[in-house]
């Protein structure tokens, strides 16, 4: 059994085939926000493939597709193992960010079947609805619904980036489907994802295996100073909220170095008004992006900032108010299953590395209802949610060979 | 001759009246960007009250409105005292900046012509093409031209912020006058102005004796970093371009404390790529405004700024390029003349400080062929290029009766 293996041209092929839908000129990208033209048209090519490979379809309300694959199995009630990601992209997106994870289970489910292989537990690969957040938040927002974590009523009433309604959306590209939500609880959740992120590359590695994901803390920060000529105004008699929104962007670097471990912290956004060369700035809005996948170290990380913050506000005479605009709690993947790719990726004879995603997924979604965890791939150069992310052939094989070996460990076991 | 005051109800008045061209509803601001409509008949406005003070108007080929008293004198050929300023405004602007330094002028020669006094020297009250820069580059273009500091024949080819040619304008509003450029050099140059800064209201002092004008370095930094994932990109794999400049802002505050005196240092404006909370900014675009009235003091600033983007380009591993947008060298004003200055204040009872000018104006151009100075009267909160800008009655009356004694000294001394 250890000698099986996918078929990486075919696998190679239907990605590439798959990112000419919403293709983006001139580069191997694709851009395929959720609901769109585009995205019922990725979805539809998908389910093709599922259909030609005898699986059962089944859409829920807010449009997540699962294609079931019983093999030869007559008993359908034994629960489902589950794969899968999802095919909506950023608006610049990659052709291998949630993709592959979609194809790579189609792929595995083809070599079973063409190899007479039949799972005792039937095998599942989804794609979930609306995972990049892109066109309507929050992200994730598909398979969030489909473990209970959301309302099906309030997810439909979501306006999107463009003002439509998440649910009109979905009616419109005719994907409105009558499965219940939440879904049935699979009996385990694994997820072929790449890295988008440098660290497998770095270490030259070939395999993720992925045991957590990282809490995440954004908070929007907005300093209130005083306008004044940059020419008149002596230093000390400034309010200067551009200066102090670079003594934040400076203390966040502080707070991920000193805190050291997997947290990070960025301030990717600055906004300064009037964002002039000659006036000392009235008013700054920056985010500040902390992570790390032990809650309690995040939690003092933002209580460094805020106690910052409150002495900088006092230093230089500006009132600084925060919002928090998105909050998850650090996600801890099931250890057997992280084990489990693990040795699947060392009987294949590939590098692995236990590791962390700095990213959200939909997998950590099912983590709050079964056991699961994560494969990685490497990512050239750390890229996504960018046309030139990319992963070569090679590496997209092994990581679909992992997947393979897993899925079939956990269809094969007797559930207990 | 020392008990003799501008009427200050009438100044107030005119100042008013001006304001109402091209007001600002709802403020006391007023919007009149040079060469627009509004422009020409706060132009047109202006050369009726000096005509109605029989004074003798040239305009010259870039609209230089000159207006010159001769009193009773029938010697016109001594060399003009001159005062004066600009109407233009930016796009929402105060009432003060520029048009007290005009109005005041012809406040004084009427106060003269009223109390019967005749000056050796004609009077002449100037107002100068564009002097705000707002519309067309650079600031203070028309005394720059005035003075033969810049060519007719280019400044007549700027393009304006609206795609207009600056010649056109002049010709659409009827103001490419037939008086010469150069203009004929004054034996001397005083400037009312508003301080539009906050120090002689922190220090309650009436005057301020304007010695010199700040040298002025604007520098635009361009950092090149690379876009990545804030969650999947490890601290000490990022090249953060947004870090680098918030690195650089904080620099610069560090500059301006450690060099002391009257150096200031400021980053107004800060634009990053892609600029979103989740990505790691690819690209910074950065100003910084560099301020010294000594030369070598602000090379010396300038020359720290660079060898820290060098150190910092290779710490944080970012391509930091810089373009010098603008660079003034520091002006020194007439030291007899600013004596002048203090000793008319003094004469009056008020209190007076020298200082420097922190922003540029159409005094420095002229510090070029004559001798120069300036007067300051105080700004309410430092408060400038706002419509809120504020200089109250009495302080105004103050400044104005500055200008009066000095243009007094000026006019009737005889000429050497």
């Amino acid at each position: 059994m250890d000698t099986l293996q996918i078929n990486s041209e075919r696998l190679w092929r239907r990605i590439d085939e798959l990112a000419q839908v919403g293709a983006i000129a001139d580069t191997n990208g694709c851009s395929r926000l959720a609901l769109t033209d585009e995205d019922r048209e990725g979805r539809n090519l998908v389910i093709t493939w599922m259909e030609d490979l005898g699986m059962e379809i089944a859409i829920d309300g807010v449009g997540n597709v699962v294609g079931t694959w019983f093999g030869n199995s007559t008993d359908k009630s034994l629960p489902l193992v589950m794969t899968g990601s999802h095919i909506d992209t950023v608006r610049t997106g990659g052709r291998f960010d949630g993709n592959l994870g979609v194809l790579a289970g189609l792929e595995v489910v083809e070599t079973l079947a063409e190899n007479g292989i039949s799972p005792l537990h039937p095998i599942a690969v989804g794609f979930f609805t609306g995972e990049e957040g892109a066109r309507f938040a929050p992200d994730m927002l598909g398979s969030l619904v489909y473990v209970g974590g959301m309302s099906l009523e309030s997810t439909l009433d979501i306006e999107g980036i463009d003002g439509k309604r998440l649910g009109d959306e979905l009616e419109r590209i005719g994907f409105r489907g009558a499965a219940p939500c939440p879904g049935p609880i699979p009996k385990a959740f694994i997820e072929l994802h790449v890295e988008q992120g440098p660290i497998l590359e770095a270490d030259a590695t070939s395999i993720g295996a992925v045991d957590s994901v990282q809490g995440i803390s954004w908070t929007e920060i907005t300093i209130e100073g005083q306008s004044n000529h940059a020419g008149t105004t002596p230093m000390h008699m400034r309010h200067d909220a551009g200066f102090a929104a670079a003594q934040i962007a400076t203390f966040v670097r502080q707070i991920a170095l000193e805190t050291g471990g997997n947290q990070v912290g960025t301030v990717g956004k600055i906004d300064l008004h009037p964002n002039l060369v000659n006036v000392v700035a009235s008013k700054a809005v920056i985010t500040v992006d902390l992570r790390n996948t032990d809650d309690e170290v995040l939690q003092h990380a933002e209580s460094q900032l805020h106690e910052f913050c409150k002495a900088l506000s006092e230093r230089e005479n500006v009132e600084i108010t925060s919002k928090i605009l998105a909050r998850f709690e650090p996600v801890t993947f099931a250890q057997e299953l992280v084990a489990e790719v693990t040795k699947a990726a060392e009987s294949l004879g590939l590098s692995v590395q236990q590791m962390t995603s700095g990213a959200g997924h939909d997998a950590q979604m099912f983590a709050r209802v079964c056991p699961t965890a994560m494969i990685f791939v490497p990512s050239e150069g750390g890229l996504s949610h960018n046309p030139a992310e990319f992963t070569s052939q090679e590496q997209i094989k092994d990581g679909a060979n992992v997947l393979l070996q897993v899925l079939i460990q956990l269809a094969e076991e007797q559930n207990e």
